[in-house]
């Protein structure tokens, strides 16, 4: 049944208008704080989006995607050293986490709690969809929510009840991704074979046509993840980060 | 079952002589690949080391920590654009991963992933363990496994059969991690609660003891994670970054 479970999950962005009990959150939220944490320091923090008109602002930061405006909870997970540097300064220990490490392993903490959130919700019959969005709007989601120094949302989930819809997307072949004891250097032909079956399913394929382009890597490039808006949020995120006094 | 799995789960840092076979590995690696993933581009790759010489080479790149000899097999996983840019560019598409963002767009896939190994792993009744020490010496890692451009290592996982010693250790209560529509502002006190069941631990009381400190927060801030090696290690994972073009 959980070998099942992970085999077949699906992201969700499809949701039913069943509310999540508060309890039921709290809960899944509670379990996930079991999740591995770097030094037990537990460097996250969860901002609940359940009120009708913080959703509707929140929503519009992760250009009202339909997985944002139809979920039922949406919940912003930051990257949190504001936490346990202030706990250090009341105990008159003198913190060094204003720099980009201590980012990275607030970062990490960060996502792995959002994981542990998503594997325990799934398996308690909710869905999940990660916004990606998180990044673009990272300066304006902050502001919403009144992060303080030291907090940058990493990880924005959209959460609800699933209405079945919802259908699994093709993988790379575990080979593509896994090397041993070496990174592997493939072949021009080698890492295209790797993409093949990728390109060659129906749904990719549709993708394109209806992307009006001619491979599905341009797909990606020209269209869902260009180099100019990659730059920018670059740019955008790194001025948060100085900001947020992790740089 | 599932319930008590995520409420019980421990980090294992004590692991039997037992080897895991490469089928078993390779099942729950191809699983976690149902992890979510930005935009379907599974921007992560990872390295198994289980060569004795290798695996001797790479513990030292962790200090040696206990759960780096002491396991059966490190996974190395990377933060990985170098196979979708090489893909991009084989199909006359233009990529634009080379900066920041990129990078935490592929940091964050990775950690998804290795939090999706780990359940899965610890659910098939294996031990696993974060060296956290990935980031301190990622150049050597890099080096040692013959990381290419836009590949940086940023999770390791210890894995291999626990003995079953390993104790669950505290955690801060709900109410520290969870803020309702915007991140509550505690006062001074109110932020002192929240840690002080963690301060008056037995396991923790001792921690302070052992390590000769005054506070727990000082053992974090003068001897776990002082400021001047967040610093350093700051430094030299920005230049690695450079290195690998993501800067």
């Amino acid at each position: 049944m959980e070998k099942d479970y992970f085999v077949n999950r699906v992201s969700v962005r499809n949701f039913g208008v069943r509310h999540i009990e508060m309890e039921k959150l709290t809960d899944i939220i509670e379990r996930a704080m079991r999740a591995p944490t770097c030094g037990n320091m537990q460097l996250y923090s969860v901002v609940v989006t359940r009120d009708d008109e913080m959703k509707t602002k929140l929503s519009a930061m992760h250009f009202n995607q339909p997985a944002s405006t139809g979920c039922d909870v949406i919940l912003t997970i930051c990257a949190d050293f504001n936490r346990f540097t202030r706990w250090c300064e009341l105990s008159n220990a003198v913190p060094g986490y204003d720099n980009f490490h201590s980012f990275v392993s607030a970062l990490t903490d960060a996502v792995i709690f959002a994981q542990q959130i998503v594997t325990i919700a799934e398996m308690e019959g909710l869905g999940t969809c990660y916004l990606g969005t998180v990044n673009y709007n990272a300066a304006d989601i902050s502001a919403l929510l009144e992060l303080p120094d030291l907090v940058v949302p990493v990880a924005s989930l959209a959460v609800g009840y699933p209405i079945g819809t919802d259908q699994q997307v093709e993988r790379l072949p575990v080979a593509a991704v896994v090397h041993l004891e070496k990174y592997r250097k493939d072949s021009d032909e080698e890492l295209l074979a790797l993409f093949k079956d990728k390109e060659e399913c129906d749904a990719n394929k549709k993708f394109v046509k209806d992307n009006g382009k001619q491979s599905l890597a341009s797909v990606f490039t020209d269209i869902r993840y260009p180099k100019a808006m990659n730059e920018k949020v670059s740019k955008d995120f790194l001025k948060l980060l100085e900001s947020k006094k992790f740089l």
